[in-house]
């Protein structure tokens, strides 16, 4: 694998893991707000992140020891309504400008396969987003979302409201490989 | 909170977040090798350093927006053995160099709070590297490690095999902040 695509992919690697990390932490602090279905949702994009992480690692198995990732990270938990700008700030930055210029270098660089990974990861941070943003419009009203069973591929991360596709919009796996997140 | 002190505080948040994703992923390929309590020693382990990266990511709560962590992680998954190398070599790297370092920096800059994180963390890996060098050993000889319950401190990520502990020796916790991993 090309050096700069390599180093792109160790740190999305960093970012996925904070990502996910955060979203667990945030999830229980929902929870102590009693806002139950924003904690579902943050459990639920959690795994769509474990997920991108997982895809991301097995991308680089040709490695073997210490590399440095450097990952853009949002720091500063607070309240939900706090946790939820966060995120968004997060998800934001991994759309507008973190995969789209991996995705630029990997294409640049013949780098089929982690091109296909950061655009997994990129189809899927829009629809997180959107999920944040319905949340936190909900929350800042003084009410939990709103919220239907939340869709997982395990394959991708693609993440939708509501039923599963009967074929993943990203990956194409069937429906049979979305893990639903529900009340 | 000092500069430098929180740029170390945001890359051992880094750091914990990784190593909590990768054990997550090495203890699925144990379970496909058949190597059920290594599998639940990754998981247990894993637990821990969620609770370092929540507790370093709390130290935080003044910040709000986006930093960059830089985080040194071991890549480049393969079987269980070459996960178990890995694994091994990012616990010896925090235990030798990172939070020796940032413990170092804390006191001389009077940064108490984060003196006792990066300490509850270093504590912990201690234990860490031990248990992931007995597992290599059985996995190297072919078989499964022999391993009782692990406990896991709630409050500190302080690991330890067998019963747990009247009083955590990190954090002072009683017993009953011990969460159990048995097969
Ligand atoms: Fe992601
Ligand atoms: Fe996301
Ligand atoms: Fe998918
Ligand atoms: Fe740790
Ligand atoms: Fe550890
Ligand atoms: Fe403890």
């Amino acid at each position: 694998m090309k050096l700069s695509t390599q180093q792109n992919m160790i740190n999305a690697f960093g970012g996925e893991s904070q990502a996910n990390m955060r979203y667990l932490h945030f999830a229980t602090q929902a929870e102590k707000e009693n806002f139950p279905n924003v904690a579902r949702l943050f459990r639920a994009i959690a795994q769509a992140e474990y997920i991108h992480a997982g895809d991301h690692y097995r991308c680089l198995k040709h490695l073997d020891g210490g590399f440095v990732a450097n990952s853009m990270a949002a720091f500063g938990p607070g309240d939900t309504s706090k946790n939820l700008k966060l995120a968004i700030a997060g998800e934001e930055f991994e759309i507008t400008e973190m995969y789209p210029t991996y995705i630029e270098v990997a294409k640049y660089q013949g780098e089929k396969d982690a091109q296909r990974s950061f655009e997994w990861s990129y189809g899927t941070e829009i629809e997180h987003k959107k999920l944040f943003e319905k949340a936190k419009q909900a929350v800042d009203g003084g009410s939990d979302v709103e919220l239907g069973p939340v869709q997982v591929c395990e394959v991708c991360g693609y993440t939708v409201e509501g039923d599963a596709p009967d074929i993943c919009p990203l990956c194409k796996s069937p429906k049979e490989k979305f893990t639903a997140f529900i009340s």
